[in-house]
């Protein structure tokens, strides 16, 4: 049995046809016009309704950003789309003759993961994915950790400074200021103004203009030392904050998704000596495996497809 | 159909024998022998034998502190009893004629709070209990949440502030030390060290030689205003640590428990003050409510025997 996922981005909507097994059988994608919430429900119907002519396939799954309600029907909110308590389930099953989920972005990209990737030997996971921001998802007990309204395992939101520095959500110190794409920019040009370590980063950034996640990702993986600095001070924090998740998750296995994980072990080994350091009761409990996420460009549309076919299997 | 529940504290150990509706038919109590760790296992498997050759039980449940694995069969690690991987549900087994489950005490709790008191009429409940120290439990889709290892929902090892005070786990800054009982002792002590606001605090550690809970308590009850702002301290703190959990495990509702949670509504509201305060994209999802625990001595025996019976009916 085949399933649709679509992956609704800042940028673009992805769709596929996506099998039990997690393969992509067929593939779209269209620009997101992020100010027209309207053209993106007809673009997401547009690509459900060519790929379903097709491809024999039971369901559909949108994966969006955002808080979506635990009935995975209504969008309470959206960034950068004005969708504000939209029941966007209703309005694509009313012009589509599929059974339709909705879930966000990041829990589906999760749900893959553990379903086909990083995850899959295990039955409780914890994924961090380190984009621009940083999103979050739970599977526990081989189940999709959504929360009491839908608005959980909004991991980048853990407060890890009290009083710390302003995020976009209105609150402070969230880990999403100190472990994102964003927050390694802001610590490579701190290391840029001062010099020594840094000259390479200052000389990058002068001779672009500005500094970038792909210029200091080059610059990473080309051993510059103070770029792999700034991406160990992010590993540091993220690790803390595995720290604080383990003692509430107790995950076996926490997986970094996102641009800023193909950094890998250069990533994940602070990730880990960090989280040694500050785990609680550590030695008198198993502890986890950290890993890099494997289905990074595809987890949107894979997960959202195997969760739409879940959902309407059970049904 | 009755179980039995058993619930190991520091100081007694209680047993029960509880209805499907989580009334308790027969009770039992003897002292814990807390370094003996051999005695204890005899005086569960005396009060089990004793109470399921009087009644009719399909099932026993054992609360006990720490960690257990993930199959509520070991005992990791237990505080003040000498268990490092027990096989306590083994050992039970074959001493008993009936399906043996353990869980840890706060999970106990929690699940019975769920099923039976201030939990139940949600599906995703996050509990704190505090007593001396800050314990947790997690309801997610009407499921007790124990973690990949059976380490899951420490809740009282969340750090809430970056190399705060030592815990006894070993990490710094949980909110065991910001919240607990003991961190009210400690609050209220260095009031009544300033004067001001703590000459009462300070008369009655003068007169008793320290202060206690229960001196603390009834300070509270009376309205003084020291041991008010001590408890209003504490409960910014919890409010805090519940705006991350709830970032994480945006359950429906926050119970409190334990022996600082019969303040009420003086521990209640200066929690819902800080939580607003802090809770992440406030006013773009639904907010969960904060309440008192509803079954607050029998809890544990209540939940022990509530998941033994649904552990036995579900093989």
């Amino acid at each position: 049995m085949h399933a649709i996922g679509i992956d609704i981005g800042g940028t673009k909507i992805a769709g596929a046809v996506v099998s039990e097994t997690g393969q992509i059988l067929a593939e779209r994608r269209v620009a997101t016009q992020a100010g027209d919430s309207e053209a993106i429900i007809d673009a997401v119907v547009g690509m459900v309704t060519e790929l379903a002519a097709e491809h024999d396939v039971v369901a559909a799954g949108v994966a969006a950003p955002g808080f979506i309600d635990a009935d995975q029907s209504t969008v309470y909110y959206t960034p950068n789309i004005s969708w504000r308590n939209e029941p966007l389930r209703e309005r694509l099953v009313s012009r589509l003759s599929l059974p339709v989920t909705i879930d966000n972005d990041a829990n589906a990209a999760g749900w893959a993961e553990y379903r086909f990737g990083a995850g899959r030997d295990v039955s409780d996971m914890t994924m961090l994915t380190i984009g621009t921001g940083v999103g979050g998802a739970i599977v526990t007990g081989g189940a999709l950790f959504r929360g009491g309204f839908g608005a959980g395992a909004e991991l980048g939101h853990l407060r890890v400074v009290p009083d710390g520095l302003s995020c976009g959500c209105g609150a402070r110190g969230c880990i999403e200021q100190y472990g994102s794409g964003r927050a390694l920019l802001r610590m490579a040009n701190e290391i840029a103004d001062v010099g020594g370590i840094g000259l390479a980063l200052a000389d990058a950034r002068e001779q672009h203009g500005a500094l970038d996640g792909a210029i200091v990702g080059s610059l990473i993986a080309a051993g510059d030392p103070g770029a792999v600095h700034a991406l160990e001070e992010l590993g540091h924090w993220l690790g803390q904050a595995c720290a604080s998740l383990s003692a509430v998750l107790d995950p076996q296995v926490f997986v970094f998704g996102g641009g800023v994980a193909v950094a890998g072990d250069l990533l994940l080994d602070p990730v880990r000596d960090a989280f040694r350091q500050h785990v609680p009761a550590r030695g008198y409990h198993p502890e986890p495996d950290f890993v890099i996420a494997q289905l990074v460009n595809d987890a949107g549309v894979v997960g959202a497809a195997d969760l739409a076919r879940a959902h309407a299997v059970a049904q």
